[in-house]
């Protein structure tokens, strides 16, 4: 049996689709395929809630044209639009922020967050509400590196976040790290090693868990609030989305 | 001073707006100019989280245009786009999940919500935890009519809500009863003295809570997370949303 | 129709009474006529539990004698008594505290609460609890000047809380000022100004509220725990307060 | 050394003082004397928050005028001014509400409230969530017998109380019955071997909890928000609680 | 790369060991060898907080024991002993109850338990607390089938946890069922397809989640609350624990 | 009536059992008999999960022995295994931590802990969970000296200990100390009066609340979650706990 899954790219970069691909290949099993996928329109990255909200009619559309995939990764750390997506799917889709924060959770007793832009922190905050792990979560630290800027000098992005890192963990009383942002899949290995302690990439993380979940052979309810939307038609540009 | 006020229907349909923008009319001070407006994109209705994500670039697009009012309304229980919302209108945005349910808790030790689908429910209890009133909220009853069939016939809806809020009363022993739609706007004045509590549409608690922080000459702040986006590119047909 | 507002001073210091009583008048609608109003009994100003405790025979006392009242704004940040107010009331009731903190909580994402003396700050957190708040509240922070010193010289108060606010903001990455004492009603202008952030006073927030409420044509449940208490004989010098 | 408890009756209805101080008698230790006290002023009983605001004043009263307890049991389920009690006490003074629902938490998983009126039931969950056994209360449970008329027919108090505390106990899947007045002292004995789970009531529980601080030599803090309130000037018929 | 499991039967009953051991084998990945062990001390089943609190030093044993696994899964649905296991293994220890209950999250908005015995389910609430999921944790339900008999006729137990489950999801309102018990690894997959939402066992979970912990190269961290135990001198039957 | 309590050191250090015992019979009333138990296996002292667990079988063994006491006091301060001792008892069991938090929040708003080693400092966060005072806890910290050191030399550890509790009220903003470990028994009178807040030590605290409640005359449940646990076979060192 071979296992299809596709990792959507909230965002309309094309370069981080490459990333996160790769990153996601990196940790699968040998009989997984994973695909990375580009939407065809949004925003060039996600940095506000306007950008979040604006990323989810793109990546539903590449849900929706993919018949192929076993389950699906949301590759931003805000998760936009994930209930949506799981509507639609009919099967699994994992977010990164999810996957990495109940991964850290795993691994140690309390974890902290290094993550891109400071107004980001209250988003990331809010889903650890959400996925009620705001008591394991011990901070939450910005170092204001814009995410399209992550990899135009990796090692000093690798040395920013290293320092972030080790100052969250004194700081926080913590004994584990996430990181907060899909543009930092490939840093936790040498992060790990360098600080002693797990460090969590989403992506990474969201493919184990998504290959996970296909095995053990689960689908999504047929039923309840994650059950197909009612049809209906949709009006301007977003008429295509109309069923 | 004329204190402007733009009451949002985040859906495309037009009488919906028109209900809207009669209610919040009825309710405003002597000296407020209500407009309703209708997106030029997006579901007809709002019934999953699908439409709810796809409503948002259309109300978004309402609000960047909008250079007259003093503050928004954003009509649909769901309170889509809210924090995106904030972050481009530079002026005060209210939802109507949010103020009916904060009204409410004014009022009376705790409150009951009646709704359209039985698949929104899970939505409108996350909304009374993200404004801290799980508390207060003593339950969620949805009455399984769809959104564009409450005004089909409005003694019948009428009749149907009756039912549910009498027997909401009694099984959550609450003593308020929240309208978990903006179509059921218009609908508050009689079920209130039919059933002896006070019961609150979001459409008119939005309307004068808008209209009351204006006039107390209160702007969201400047910076931190609800600040203006970080300007960038946007692609395909969502590419007029870049700046 | 115009709509009648006692806003009740719960201590007895009537240049109080004034300050409260313009403010409210200063952003009441157009056909609100404010009333403020002095008990005859009770504390000089509410510094402790027990001068709050005993604050309430008198503002009680205020509440049944008013039979002109569309609806009370109790004015003192602790909210005292507020509970009783509304069974006997049988017309909205509404804290200054619950005001402030409710409407800070529609501009922001979060609010820091700048009050008199430390020793109230836990009252202060116990009421963001009691009102679903705590989270959304970042810090409380006291100024240690008395109430009654609060307009010895309003240059030097309005110096020291400014000083106190913009610490807050930073501390706590929080994005709105509740100022936390009636006392300090006319403030919030100038420091809204100075701050750049919304500075909410609780005086004129519940007067809008007030005011929307009675506009919303909602009253309290005439039955439930805020019904009108049981008659019953009273001793002493409480006698008066039978039924 | 002996030890000076006084038990604090805070209606003015001298036969439950009686009531209550025979109870604390009962399960005081061998170098224990027990005082009952009656206000001067304030409600015949306790069934609402206005009568709890109400009982103030004469507990407090009496609280200023004991200079030989050690300790003080208040006793009344509101635990009415507990805070501004211990403020003005200097010793340590024990709830029965917060006596009684700590008791219960040592012996069993969870209890259910069986109490007196309805409308109390919200205050009874206040107090839960005060004492941080939101979680451990299964159920309150509002047998409607009026405070006063408890002991009209013992018998029957008893009947009632123990078919209300069996269903409480099927329906909540509990194991603990805590008793929700004071007007229930002298039947917890007779119910728990009834019901073959541990009955609490309140006087008993507060007077043991009493007597054991006391002889830890506990005081509470002399400083901080239960330190004595600043002096100042009282007005009208509560001008001698002035200091 | 092969990646070795050890699948600890925290009880004696060897057939249990063998049906978690082929049930793990069976959700592995290609590359995973998987090992069942059973302790040599200790309760025949867990039952009960006292057969819980004996369970582990049989476990903590077997852990200790064992230096090939790469990492360890607790196959009891209490997860006893977890942190002590997590301090002495050095590698990761996947405990069955959170592998069902943070899997069961992904897949719906809530899950209902299903477990054996009546008196376990407080523990179950626990354990929702512990790891942040008492919100998305609908309902416990007991079948009050013993852990031994669970194999005995095993259509029969099919049958009945099926009726239990279908009225845990009515009742509740869940999307997705959690098997309490390891003993009843094997029936989800049947299950699934009779209930047509997600049937999530926690030995199959836990597997695929520690392999892909594994995957990912995580280890927990070396210092900090789950570092390795001081050092010390234990007395009696347990001295071989010291170290 | 005398009453006979049992105070169970769980480490099997005998001198920190002769402490314990005569701090218990300080504070006992004058009707008390006081015996201090040493387990005979498990580790020398607790200091990490891993010490906790294994204490268990010793003290459970010390409880099912002992059929004289009318109530156990559990003295570590992780309150290791109570739910397994309170099924096997079926007599009132005290846990030192409980106490001594419960104790401390009779007495002033919050309280600080001050406890030996940093990596217990995790299980003191969980306890104030458990017993619901996580908001009455306002910091947990620790003095880094090992147990079976504090009375090594007691005039340094009463200064260490003095320095850490000063720090904690200032830090935390708190008005009671808790000592987080048995072997701090015998330093609360001297701390008290040097800090002028009261500093709560469990063991005592246990002692009083253990002698209260069995002069309320109340026995835990025989049915539910607590009562005694299924007869079952144990295998190997445990077998003699099999029933």
């Amino acid at each position: 049996m071979t296992i299809h899954l596709t990792v959507v790219n909230p965002n309309t970069t094309r370069s981080m689709t490459d990333l996160i691909e790769a990153e996601a290949r990196r940790v699968a099993g040998l009989d997984v395929v994973v695909t990375g996928r580009t939407p065809t329109m949004g925003p060039a990255s996600i940095e506000s809630h306007y950008d979040e909200a604006l990323a989810v009619p793109g990546l539903l559309e590449v849900i929706r044209n993919d018949t192929v995939a076993d389950a699906f990764v949301l590759a931003c750390f805000g998760d936009p639009g994930l209930d949506a997506a799981r509507e639609v799917a009919g099967r699994p889709v994992i977010g990164i922020a999810e996957a990495a924060m109940k991964t850290a959770s795993l691994l140690g007793r309390s974890f902290s967050v290094v993550t891109t832009l400071s107004r980001t922190m209250g988003r990331a905050w809010d889903l650890t509400r959400t996925y009620g792990l705001e008591r394991q979560c011990a901070g939450v630290h910005a170092c204001d590196i814009p995410v399209l800027e992550l990899d135009d000098d990796i090692d000093r992005t690798n040395a920013v976040i290293l320092a972030f890192a080790k100052n969250a963990l004194a700081a926080d009383g913590s004994d584990a790290i996430v990181l907060g942002c899909a543009g930092m899949a490939g840093l936790p290995e040498l992060l790990s090693s360098q600080l002693g302690v797990p460090v969590v990439d989403g992506v990474a993380a969201a493919t184990v868990l998504a290959e996970g979940v296909v095995r053990l052979g689960l689908h999504p309810s047929t039923h309840g609030e994650l059950a197909p939307p009612p049809p209906k038609p949709y009006t301007g540009i977003l008429a295509p989305f109309g069923t």
